[in-house]
């Protein structure tokens, strides 16, 4: 049985897994150009969803399963090359110490106008300002996942209160409230930060928009470490060029990488980040459990047995 | 008895201080060009102590007590205008939100190397590279105090190891472990990150010099926002550019402001912020309290029943 590992940590992969299953014949690619030769009868690709294209798809005709190395997996399931029979699975419940942290630096940054700051240093400028601090303020996180879950005990440690949006009645460990969608209106003017962790989804599609930036307080920031199309890019950018909300930062956007034309790398009060708010250092070794899990159970039962199987034609997201 | 409330929230302890203290005079001066005619008679002044100068002490020929509206009072204990019967008081125990939030703000940028991040957006551009986290780092801190015993449990919820250089012998709440002064440099050497939360006094000074530094990880940071003399700037300054540590923030300088001719300015992966770190949005209404319960007290007992009350000729800082 042959597995293709793409990707920079394949290497990684390979060194971990190859010892712990003789059975299988593993074949590395740091990318699309250096797939050997070898690989194209490969059942089974291990890559990172972003990172799998068409042409990647078409030189594996015998491909029966794809491991995503990411939790979300959009782009796989629009893939005209992916026969609906090739099973999809994800890794889940790894992100949680990178966004969490991603998004607390992200709401002291907004709350400190910290570019600011280092603007200043760049030109040898000593200006102090009163400092905003996360202590007391109220933190409205949209969608209660396994992420929420990492980010509200940090949030509590800091002395925030955390309110959670979710259709879930119970109000989970480190959460003050949970509030459902329906008020998402109401729930948002009582926020001094609206963290986005909601999944892309055709329901979620541009779920902030102007309404619920007209609802939030002029002194509010919104961090969205989702997925870009849940945030109604343009009412952004009009609400804080109208001063709105105070600040936003955004590290996900419809397109990316952020188009150079787009108006949004300008626009004050926002932050941009290029999507890293998934990334950490010990990121191979956070997924390589699933993955190592994932292989035996194929061995064992085919894509049967497969765990974080994604049901085609559904649209999931971080 | 006639208080001089000096400085920018002079109007807001005035509003809550003069209906509760009828038999006192209050008098406000957001500056020194603003102090009445009429407050030259004040037997007490508070203010935060930089802002107290020795023109304005020698203004005040019948004053008795000085509440610091700060925990350093360094200028104070050297101020020849001050006499030594005058006594001088502090507030302590309410900056450890503000300085908690910095240090784990300083850490997060550090690690992520974020102000590049930052620059990039400036010129548009979408780069991207490993994140590192704290999660699963080693923070030491010099110095376990009030302000310590708050930052603890924020890295704690981080998932870091934190351990403390302190003369105590328990290991405090929150605390992985703990280490005397005297094993400085062995506990360095298993830093990511050293924070300097340690008093300036004769024997901290310049203690982080570059044997300090030598003994820390190429990849590890420092984070200072105690005192800038605690730490041999000079030695940063050529500890950063051989690359000896990755990187440092610093909020504090041995003169502030940071003079613009001082090669710090640009040395590489150096964040240099203006003395933030005790700074709050609610400042006033933390420092309120103590001030309360002296003035109180005050009018009890006089200069004796004084709390935080500081021993002439003895170095003390945040």
């Amino acid at each position: 049985m042959d597995v293709l590992l793409f990707g920079k940590d394949a290497d990684y992969y390979n060194a971990h897994l190859a010892p712990e299953f003789p059975q299988m014949r593993f074949h590395v690619a740091r990318d699309a150009a250096s797939v050997p030769e070898a690989a194209k009868g490969a059942e089974v690709l291990a890559s990172m969803a972003p990172a799998v294209t068409g042409g990647l798809v078409r030189a594996l005709p015998k491909l029966r399963w794809v491991q995503a190395l990411t939790t979300g997996v959009d782009n796989l399931l629009v893939m005209p090359e992916l026969a609906p029979e090739v099973a999809i699975t994800r890794v889940r419940g790894i992100h949680g110490p990178q966004m969490s942290e991603m998004a607390m630096l992200d709401m002291m940054l907004l709350a400190r106008n910290f570019p600011q700051v280092l603007r200043n240093q760049a030109e040898r400028r000593w200006e102090r300002w009163p400092q905003k601090l996360l202590q007391g303020r109220t933190v409205v996180i949209l969608g209660v996942g396994s992420i929420s879950e990492e980010l509200a005990p940090r949030c509590k440690a800091f002395g925030m209160r955390v309110v959670g949006i979710t259709g879930r009645a119970e109000v989970p460990p480190h959460f003050d409230a949970v509030m459902p969608r329906e008020r998402l209106l109401e729930a948002v003017a009582e926020a001094d930060f609206l963290v986005l962790l909601i999944p892309y989804t055709p329901e979620t599609h541009h779920i902030v928009d102007a309404r619920v930036m007209a609802a939030m307080k002029p002194q509010s920031w919104i961090v969205n470490i989702a997925r870009g199309a849940v945030l109604e890019e343009a009412a952004l950018d009009q609400a804080l060029r109208a001063g709105t909300i105070a600040g936003a930062a955004l590290d996900v956007f419809a397109v990316e990488p952020l188009p150079a034309e787009s108006p949004l790398w300008d626009a004050p009060n926002l932050i941009i980040t290029p999507h890293i708010g998934g990334m950490s250092d010990t990121y191979a070794e956070q997924a390589l459990p699933t993955l190592r899990a994932n292989l035996a159970a194929f061995l064992t039962g085919g894509v049967d047995g497969l765990r974080e199987r994604v049901e085609r034609g559904m649209g999931v997201a971080a």
